[in-house]
């Protein structure tokens, strides 16, 4: 394979990090914008986003959330009220302190100081104390719950690293936030939702993701539990991909969120919070993208199908797009996934070559080129994204005829779907090592696994406080953290890997984003 | 007619405002937030902008241009740049001076003094800037052009007063911005775009607009040509609806947004911007309310049918239920407008007449209510909201067959989307005043007209500096604006209302939100 010229200059063995830096900007999906911490989402980049915002919209939708919209500015003393909460995030606020700029009398704007707020505002970093509030009014009685809503928005955390996608100090997400009678269902909904994102992510994202519990130290601040997925990507490190949080009365008893129950008496709501971000479309990146630059799911892709006609400038070329129209018709009446092919007949200006490699960066899932021999065969050239490469190291064109292709690409689609879900998946399984029984074990493991370890599923004692202070940074040492408790492991069989005590359960470590 | 007990308790004629406040509530809309100038837009008034976003998308797309995303933080020197721009906005925005919060030693919070920011930055109003930014970054031979974005997102302008949708310190919208290759293609896509906001305005929220050219003075800030579109409320104020502005060059040259032609010669770019906002959803309730509160066009209601069981709590419930499920299924598997029908069966608890009242409040299109008497006979009771009264001041049910009901209701949301914007648009031409031709004619007819005297359309001799500035005082006077110079209004044939001078075009005249 080493004849193979890659269409990116950074291959992902290398340094996992900068093709990271340059698939995103060959495949045109986001920029640095100049504004400290944010980004520009481009056209691509924005177009996979929504077809996730699509997609989770619907399973948001189905599972019974009305989407509702919340003030982007937070009074300060709304942080005030809640204690752990505040701890949490008091350290990365956008805060607004003026409403009006003036002229500084030499060609420049500044914050009028007539105009300072009274009570600075914080730009929301989540929404957990102003849809309390909403939630204190609109909750009286039991007959009022659960409620249940979800909020497309933006979000600010100041960070002085930041990386595109996976963490920005603006980032776009949707947060939901339930009300219900009692603990039991409140976690039930918890798990529900996670349910949720673990179908997304693996259904539509084709990203295998494993769910499970965050030990008590990785708890959203203010939380009683917080539920992740977790995703491996190539470089063997693990993204929280989604939380899914119960909160107890925590923030009901900061808000005020009571409710008559049905024999009169007043109770505190519990309640839940749930969100996942554009942090999604980084996970798709690293678990799809290979030396070539991205490849997208079927369902996320913006076009699934691009036809490329190899047009010559010359008398020629009318009778060229009329036959790729023929298909470009077919397939945009056509549907694959309950939805129509989305597919572009590209006849922009430019060299076809040039065209066919930035459609593979970008990872278009089916590319057809249509010549004038093929035209004149009544075939046309197809080219699988997920399998790019064929014998003598040539793009593994196929020539299916016109018709065929036109009948079979929407199948074609769902199989790509499919066998991009299950490339990641043996990959992640390859790449979890259990039976590591002791620090030593596990030093050595990351010491001589290379560049690209994966994780490791260990046993513990379930240890808390200074126990697991102390866990914490042993594991802090060796770049790891502990990612999760997954759902429905094996129940645990020996000793606790870090203070040989009797262990309760298994956890995944791992280094992680 | 008086002996109708109407659903809300102030009428459209007797206060206007506060009917607005009252039908915003009890349609549950949206409410305060209880952060200045903020309101917390709730599921169903959501619902209803999600409808416009989807519908206006989709025409934004098939106009060819691409959704992306830019950053809320907009830097200080970018208002710097375009002076006129700086002008127009420079008084009310937000500014985030501060990265971090700390506490303040008794228990609250502050900014944290050593995270101010060298420069701050503003929460944006509106993109041009840092667009433009990206622009000159993106384009760099006539190849690119034209380069066409629109971007969904929240914006501020600090607002002194506010009402809910028309005029809040936060607000959605969607902007677009464009750059061309020269005036002509850009002004052309001014209009483009304004058609586009024409349809969505008549074709999707029912809501008749006139659309035309802003006067000099009523320019968006940096702009050449601004273009609106004009609808009237049923209290005779005018609603800007929309702009679309064409920027000639000053974006372009303060952002250095520059292309090399096909000479090889370098060229600034004529660009473009246009957005609506959720200010659309206020539009729609005053175009569509009535004295029993909300009517939504079908096109955007969230719920286009409710189907609403007289349960009685006992055995029969089950049998009931199962017939209204029949025509929620067939409703739902059949489509209205090119989608499916929007279905909901309301099954919760409460008593009939009250759950009837609030979807009428609430502006279902087409309300079902089903009885026991009514599955006996095999009919169902159907309600269309925007005819709500019949003789005898009782709301005028039909009766149909449930078959009937299944088969008719599609169609029927078409004429109810028919009916309401006929409505609107005769309202509308009823309240044109024409022929007014002098100062003392147009103070007479605002004098004793009543309080909803509706728009005149005048001739002007269109003047410019001084002359326009006297002509907008004496109008002032009387709370009036010029609304716009209609495209396609009949040519000029008389004298300036103002100054006695020839005429040059017409030009609508009445008081605005
Ligand atoms: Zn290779
Ligand atoms: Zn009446």
């Amino acid at each position: 394979m080493s004849k193979i010229r890659h269409a990116l200059n950074t291959r992902r063995a290398d340094d996992f990090a900068q093709w990271y830096q340059e698939v995103i900007s060959a495949a045109d999906m986001a920029e640095e914008s100049g504004v400290r911490g944010c980004m520009v989402i481009k056209p691509w980049g924005y177009g996979v986003w929504e077809r996730v915002q699509r997609l989770l919209d619907a399973r948001i939708k189905a599972t019974g959330h009305d989407n509702c919209y919340f003030p982007i500015f937070i009074p300060l003393s709304n942080f005030e009220r809640e204690a752990s909460h505040v701890e949490g995030f008091a350290k990365e606020m956008a805060v607004v302190t003026h409403h009006r700029l003036i002229a500084d009398g030499e060609g420049g704007l500044v914050p009028d100081p007539e105009a300072k707020l009274e009570e600075p505002l914080v730009v929301r970093p989540t929404s957990e104390t102003i849809i309390g509030d909403a939630m204190a009014r609109w909750v009286q009685s039991w007959r009022d719950l659960p409620l249940k809503l979800n909020q497309w928005a933006n979000v600010v955390r100041w960070e002085m690293r930041t990386r595109m996608f996976l963490r920005t100090s603006e980032f776009l997400w949707q947060e939901g936030h339930t009300a219900h009678q009692n603990a039991e269902e409140a976690k039930e909904h918890t798990l529900r939702m996670l349910e949720v994102y673990r179908a997304c992510a693996e259904e539509d994202i084709a990203m295998p993701v494993i769910a499970g519990e965050k030990p008590e130290h990785e708890r959203f601040p203010g939380a009683v539990e917080t539920w992740s997925i977790e995703a491996m990507m190539q470089d063997g490190k693990a993204l929280q991909a989604g939380t899914s949080h119960y909160l107890g009365t925590n923030f009901a008893e900061a808000a005020g969120i009571r409710y008559q129950d049905r024999e009169g008496g007043q109770q505190l709501c519990h309640t839940t919070s749930w969100g996942v971000s554009t942090r999604l479309v980084g996970g798709m990146i690293m678990v799809h993208g290979d030396d070539d630059g991205l490849r997208v799911p079927p369902k996320l892709a913006p076009w699934q199908v691009v036809i490329l006609p190899l047009l010559r400038d010359d008398e020629r070329d009318a009778a060229l797009l009329e036959y790729c129209e023929g298909l470009r018709a077919a397939l945009a009446g056509a549907s694959a996934f309950g939805e129509p092919v989305r597919v572009l007949l590209d006849d922009k200006p430019g060299k076809a070559a040039a065209k066919r490699w930035d459609w593979v960066r970008k990872g278009a899932p089916v590319i057809v080129e249509v010549g004038g021999r093929d035209m004149e065969d009544g075939v046309v050239s197809l080219l699988r994204r997920d399998r790019l490469w064929g014998e003598n190291a040539k793009p593994a064109f196929e020539t299916p005829t016109r018709d065929d292709a036109a009948q079979g690409i929407p199948t074609l689609l769902e199989e790509i779907q499919q066998a991009l879900f299950a490339e990641a998946r043996d990959r992640r399984e390859a790449n979890i090592t259990r039976g590591i029984e002791s620090m030593d074990a596990l030093k050595d493991f990351f010491a001589s696994n290379g560049r690209y370890p994966g994780w490791v599923e260990v046993q513990w004692a379930k240890p808390t406080g200074a126990a697991l202070e102390k866990v914490v940074e042993d594991l802090k040492a060796l770049k790891l953290t502990v990612r999760n408790v997954p759902i429905g492991s094996a129940p645990a069989d020996g000793a606790c890997l870090f203070t040989g005590e009797p262990a309760v359960e298994r956890i995944l470590v791992g280094r992680a984003y």
